[in-house]
């Protein structure tokens, strides 16, 4: 347990470039603004939906910075910090903590297809970058890390890790493990957080998921699914889910995090949809049929800026 | 084909780190005087084998400008210069040309488990990086990577990008792929190289392999299997091999690049063979193993700082 409990809508902000690939910070700014409006409860940043895998560490730091600035305190930041070196990963929360963050985010370390850590390993390295900061800390259990952490393992390390209160599990049986989490950790839990893109969300919700950390896409529409759950109106919230899922779904199975780009740059919000080679620009067609599916639910992020 | 041919054993400089985890860079500059002592060819720096997965950006442009200004042209320095985005693994291919390097060398982009990129990805980012420099290139198929690099790939690359001049080929069945590689590829290729810790050196050699990429564990002794082999003398290029294959064999599957750092303390060049967690030290049992079968062949990594 730490102090505030966080719950509710906590989406990724994507990272913002410019055609020739540079940061495009007004668009940054104008992203942490949309998602404001839209009553979020939080954002993420430098997450695998913000491409934290194309960035320099000075970028990392420059979009931090500017993001915290920008932000100035109007919700909470989650700032990813992840990287193999547990040392590395504990300096990265440190500057986050600076800088102003309110929890960091973390899978366990990983590099390339033969670098992983065993359990013992996963467990110091958390513990390492808990001793570096106050702040609390978001476990990500997700497949890019290629990594197995079992509901058990994850109880263990929040009863002896108290910072280690929320827990984003987006690997496959999401629904089952957050219940298993929730069976053996019990309050040492705050928050058990739904993730990918929202795909599981319902049954996340069921198995008593108190958050969810989507993308910035229908910020609006999650947070609200997920405070009508909470506040016990789960048939109004299913409804309004379901019928966001056509989009949502296209967005994890055809686009990924060129889905919420996509739609920013439609909707006014950035100028380019831009992602760094040799993650490609999404083929046309998919971005019609993106952009099809999502006019007929007319989102914020269609609107907000025009 | 490029300018220059280099050919024989280009070994890959450990990153030295003192007790603390900090860089060790008065141990840096031992390691480099060992193996230009040795009589390598060529040395290669921020590889996998010397932890470049451990690195910040910051620590990697230190290793780099200190390395090269220490070798100060005594011998060709090979960068390795990988990045998931073609942008930053260009940029810091740029960097390494303006600060000495007489080559780079690239793994395809990759990050994590589940970002890789397709053949068509795969060309554009060395293309990229090739434009953004003068140098030669070597391409690393290594299995870190999790991309197949099929050899008519491979050829067809060299064919379109005359800077991709050497292969270092590390993935199973490495001997197959180069012999077909040079078959297909023929002279657009200056050199097919061994890598992996020189645990295939021979079956390399026989495939047309001329040069290899080890550890900078025994060079001296890979160097001159490599000089026997290319002049003519196969029988005693294996006899040396294999009085050392026990020690190599040893390296490769029990120790990895904790190998040489050992050895390296154990022999004076520098301080510590400490690695960055969750990457562990060597179990003292396994210490001992290297150890023991070091001493038998009593290598210069043992006797140079005495």
């Amino acid at each position: 347990m730490t102090g505030k409990v966080y719950t509710g809508v906590f989406p990724i902000a994507p990272t913002t470039f410019d055609e020739r690939g540079d940061l495009d910070l007004d668009g940054q700014r104008q992203v942490i603004d949309f998602l404001i409006d839209a009553e979020v409860d939080g954002i993420c940043i430098l997450a695998n939906y913000s491409e934290q895998f194309a960035l320099t560490d000075d970028e990392r730091e420059t979009l931090m910075t500017t993001i915290l600035e920008h932000a100035a305190g109007r919700v909470p930041i989650i700032v990813t910090t992840t990287h193999y070196s547990t040392r590395i990963a504990a300096e990265r929360s440190r500057r986050a903590q600076e800088a102003g963050a309110a929890m960091v985010m973390l899978m366990p370390p990983y590099h390339g297809t033969t670098l992983r850590a065993e359990e013992a390993g996963v467990a110091e390295y958390f513990r390492q970058v808990a001793d570096a900061i106050d702040l609390p800390i978001m476990v990500q259990d997700a497949p890019m890390s290629g990594t197995v952490l079992s509901a058990p393992f994850l109880a263990q390390l929040a009863a002896e890790i108290p910072q280690l209160a929320y827990f984003k599990v987006e690997s496959a049986g999401a629904a089952g493990k957050l219940r298993e989490l929730i069976r053996l950790a019990g309050d040492r839990i705050d928050g058990p957080f739904d993730g990918e893109e929202g795909i599981t969300l319902m049954a996340d919700l069921d198995a008593g998921a108190t958050g969810t950390m989507p993308s910035a896409m229908i910020p609006e529409v999650l947070g609200e699914v997920v405070r009508l759950f909470l506040g016990g109106e789960r048939e109004s919230a299913m409804a309004l889910y379901d019928r966001h899922l056509p989009l949502i779904n296209f967005e994890n199975r055809q686009c990924n995090l060129r889905a919420t780009k996509v739609l920013m740059e439609e909707g006014g919000i950035i100028g380019s949809a831009a992602t760094r080679h040799p993650f490609l620009p999404l083929h046309p067609d998919t971005r019609t049929g993106l952009l099809d599916l999502a006019r007929r639910v007319d989102p914020l992020i269609l609107r907000w800026a025009r």
